[in-house]
């Protein structure tokens, strides 16, 4: 029974969390009642209070699982190489692919930083400060080894996310792009941004 | 007479369009008020609608402004050379350093165009084809003339792009890079992406 219960309040959730991505996305958190969300959801507005406490937290809860899903997978790709050029190819092409897969909610957690509570907020902005530094740090290593030959390291690694993140701005279903192909061309990208080599420089 | 009258008309309509623009990038389009923009510019709602109709029409202008000033800088940048790597690294340079100059301005122009009027929406998005078009141009003529080696200049100059806007979203004043820094980098990141070649290859 409570597995039952706690199934379906799981299922209401992810139902509100893509109705309110759908809303912020379109018209800005601002602009966006609990009412419409609710009513995209299929709910009434006193079912919504049952799972968030406001609308901002319903925010946060989208941001924080969006954040977490990206640091997840860019652990994953630096953890499966040893290479810095598997590392930031996968690293960039992974989080490219994931904001054409999911452009809606990739936008709401970009670009509605600031609707935030200043503790949510604090928070959010410590996830993506990890974010930079698992790159940084990759970006780093490629250039103690001599296979990127960048010499503006913070800037390259600065560029790489903005490649992946605006993807979220200009993506569409119905362009020519698969959110696969919009992955290995940011890989490719990304590694010529920091000047990649075929063997390290001496 | 007439003059003076012109001039304080076009003073007033700058210090609402700053206005506006810094109350857009805070609180997104929709839950910005004519009073805001009014308050924040010192002047009455009133006022405001001797300058602009709506709040929508005030939007459009702003966007217009901004996507002329940035086909100009671009128009500029590819009739300054006849070499396809300076026309591409002085037109990502150009835009790039132009967003960070005027960042609120830019998260105006860049993320606030679903609050167009269908009208408006379609004129602007035909100024962004023309940016795209001058830019894909370019980067067509240095493949052809093999200067430049990407095998996919579609979606390398979509990035370029892509490296340019989404400097609107990140730069901060109190960062370590001033506007010509991200200027030059992304020239030089530009080039890195068509593959640009110190000669043309064979």
């Amino acid at each position: 029974m409570t597995g039952h219960v706690s199934d379906r309040a799981s299922a209401s959730r992810q139902r509100l969390a893509n109705a309110a991505s759908q809303a912020f996305a379109e018209r800005g958190f601002h602009a966006t009642t609990t009412r419409d969300i609710a009513a995209a959801a299929g709910m009434s507005p006193a079912a919504v209070y049952v799972h968030h406490s406001s609308k901002e937290e319903l925010l946060h809860s989208i941001s924080e699982r969006g954040h977490a899903v990206i640091l997840e997978l860019i652990r994953a790709a630096i953890g499966a190489s040893d290479d810095p050029r598997e590392q930031v190819g996968a690293a960039i092409g992974a989080m490219s692919e994931n904001h054409a897969q999911n452009h809606v909610v990739a936008r709401v957690v970009n670009y509605e930083l600031g609707a935030l509570s200043p503790e949510h907020h604090e928070q959010i902005l410590a996830m993506r400060q990890q974010i930079t530094a698992e790159l940084q740090a990759v970006v780093d290593r490629g250039v103690a080894s001599g296979v990127f030959t960048t010499t503006q390291p913070r800037m390259a690694a600065n560029a790489l996310l903005s490649l992946a993140v605006d993807v979220a701005r200009w993506y569409h279903e119905d362009g020519s792009w698969s959110p696969a192909d919009v992955g290995a061309f940011n890989a490719e990208a990304a590694l010529r941004i920091v000047g990649a080599q075929p063997t390290a420089t001496p």
